[in-house]
């Protein structure tokens, strides 16, 4: 197992400290121990999501978040446009449907960047619409989706809620949640956070909260106004993932003495190394608008995808990620969300060039690392964190 | 934090191979070892749970997991008979309540153990119950409902589902589902299994997945089907809680080398001695037909129970748990759920009696501790388990 380098768009490697906080004695969630883990926690959270409302910690993955997002602020009948465009951003369409809510695809090729104007049109015809959804980092095209001009649109053309999914864009990009007025963000623990899986993040603007509606479709366990009063009180309602924010607690740590616009900017340039690695070693980029948490690429023509991703990692112990749906035999996606230091990357370019050359793709040994290297020379000092 | 002994009913104490086992790095919920820990899991949760059936992991609480044990077998205006009779058994009406079921409740004394002929008596009465929902071991009063006679008396008396709540009797009391005709089981991670908390486990039977309406409640997240789906290929539908998974398999297999009925057989001699140490030092045990989960006991007169629970905990290092709702000042619940060895249970007694003579509470020094010696001196040692 220690021969494996997790180089996916999350679960992302957890640093050592945190999994070694996981491996000391349990903590009892009604302690004040945990009261003063979880009070760092929630102010490491709205740090990060850069907002004064409470930012929600929920023991889901991030689709269970994203739900409970949808859900508290929706009643039934509610239309919702969403905002597609691959894998993720259409989840939220099927789960607007399982509540027979009045569903609005904007359709968005894969790969493509969502088209302000596009949503515009979409809003200008409807006066009813409760809710947009907004998927900001694709991570099955690998394409950043414009939040800044999608959340003008959306609150020139009409007075829905905006509701962001921010799995792999929160602690990536810079996402000024109360700046830009975005009313719900989510987030999940195995993404930037370089926490193991299991917590999913949702904060709520105050212009959300208010416009809650009393028949909205939150169940029970995701029941948002709940956990809301009681993680004030730095509680969770019901017993939640203890180690991970244990985990969390350590890795927001480091984030905070990195700094936020450090964190930032690492993503930026392991993103813009791996994109730079994959063009010199002749594969092609796929998406517009690259998001700095994953590379999406196209597989070398004659060379299946799959057939990639299995030798990385059977012959490298690199374990990279595949298409999905269906762009399942095409696509390649590299990650590089979460605490990857640059010899992570090395590492992850270097493998994939020796792994095609393997297949039989032509490229001179060392040209992807190289490539790869040059970016990190060129970057300035001082732009430049200390490495985690 | 490392002179905390955690002695409440859940989370309880991980095994340090548990804990070390999160401590390794993380790896990927798709990837193979994964499925070959995840396959592991699966059947030790079979085995547990005694079923032939599949038992489905949902990343949760167990309250998460009883919510999608209700609704993904009910459909909108369903009647529910809820057996109360405790925080959690009430809980399951406020799940039903949240969801506009019809709901029945069948009003137990907190303490007291839910009469079957109480049960038969409301199930005579009407034509068109759906599911009557059990709580097993009720960890807020620490009562063991008669499950046996509750699952006769239903499949006398209705054609409802019975969905059972067994987050603290799975592992700790013989629950063998298919043999009792239950449709609907729940356990939890934390509580017999001794992994962190996180996980939920729903067992579904045939009969239940057959009457499943299409017309169900079960939200997106925690879909039933589709989790069932991916679970019979070793996978999961979201990403799940990987650390826990790996923690769960350590402790099933521990479990397993242990053998299922010494399982049993040693929380029933950790609750016997419990029971007669809190006996023995003058205290009064609380409610019928104790749970060998956690043993509820009255406070002595004139010392309020978070006293105690306070003091346990700031002098003795103990993190024993109060009481629930209205018997806050009332109750001390001793836990004794998952692996715990013996001298965990004489550390916890005998503080108990220290802390109780600290607050003016008069007993001889080392009566608690030496009745519950005297149990496991008394326990034949044939049908005493090796100290995990």
């Amino acid at each position: 197992m220690d021969e494996h380098h997790l180089l996916a768009p999350g679960p992302t490697p957890v640093p050592e400290n945190a999994r070694l906080a996981m491996a000391k004695r349990l903590i009892h969630h009604r302690s004040d121990e945990f009261r003063e883990v979880f009070r760092r926690v929630r102010s490491g959270l709205q740090w990060i999501f850069q907002t004064d409302e409470d930012v929600i910690t929920l023991t889901s993955s991030g689709t269970g978040a994203f739900e409970a997002a949808m859900t508290n602020f929706l009643s039934p009948g509610s239309t919702v446009v969403v905002v597609g465009g691959g894998k993720f951003g259409e989840r939220w369409a099927d789960v607007a449907r399982r509540y027979d809510l009045d569903v609005v695809e904007m359709d968005v090729e894969w790969g493509e960047a969502a088209d302000p104007a596009q949503l515009a049109d979409i809003l200008a015809d409807r006066e009813d619409v409760s809710m947009v959804t907004v998927t900001h980092s694709e991570t099955s095209t690998g394409v950043l989706h414009p939040l800044e001009d999608l959340a003008d649109v959306v609150q020139r053309e009409s007075s829905a809620l905006l509701a962001v999914d921010g799995i792999t864009s929160v602690g990536v990009h810079d996402v000024p949640m109360d700046e830009l007025g975005v009313d719900v963000l989510v987030g999940g623990s195995q993404k930037a956070f370089g926490a193991p899986p299991g917590l999913g993040f949702v904060a709520v603007s105050a212009r959300a909260w208010r416009r809650q509606p009393d028949d909205h479709l939150g169940g029970y366990y995701f029941d948002l106004s709940r956990e809301r009063r009681r993680q004030s009180q730095d509680q969770t309602a019901f017993t939640p993932g203890i180690s991970q924010v244990l985990a969390l607690d350590v890795t927001l740590d480091m984030m905070r003495d990195e700094g936020r616009r450090s964190v930032f900017e690492r993503h930026r340039l392991n993103a813009e190394a791996t994109r730079t690695a994959v063009d010199a070693v002749g594969l092609e980029l796929f998406g517009a608008r690259p998001s700095n948490a994953v590379t999406a690429v196209l597989a070398p023509d004659g060379i299946p995808a799959p057939q990639i991703v299995d030798r990385m990692n059977d012959t490298y112990g690199a374990v990279i990620a595949g298409g999905q749906k269906h762009m399942s035999s095409e696509l390649l996606r590299l990650g590089h969300i979460g605490f990857f230091r640059r010899t992570d990357i090395l590492t992850m370019v270097s493998s994939l060039e020796l792994c095609l050359r393997d297949l039989g793709h032509s490229a001179d040994a060392g040209t992807a690392t190289a490539a790869a290297q040059r970016v990190y020379t060129n970057a300035s000092h001082q732009d430049v964190p200390s490495e985690p």
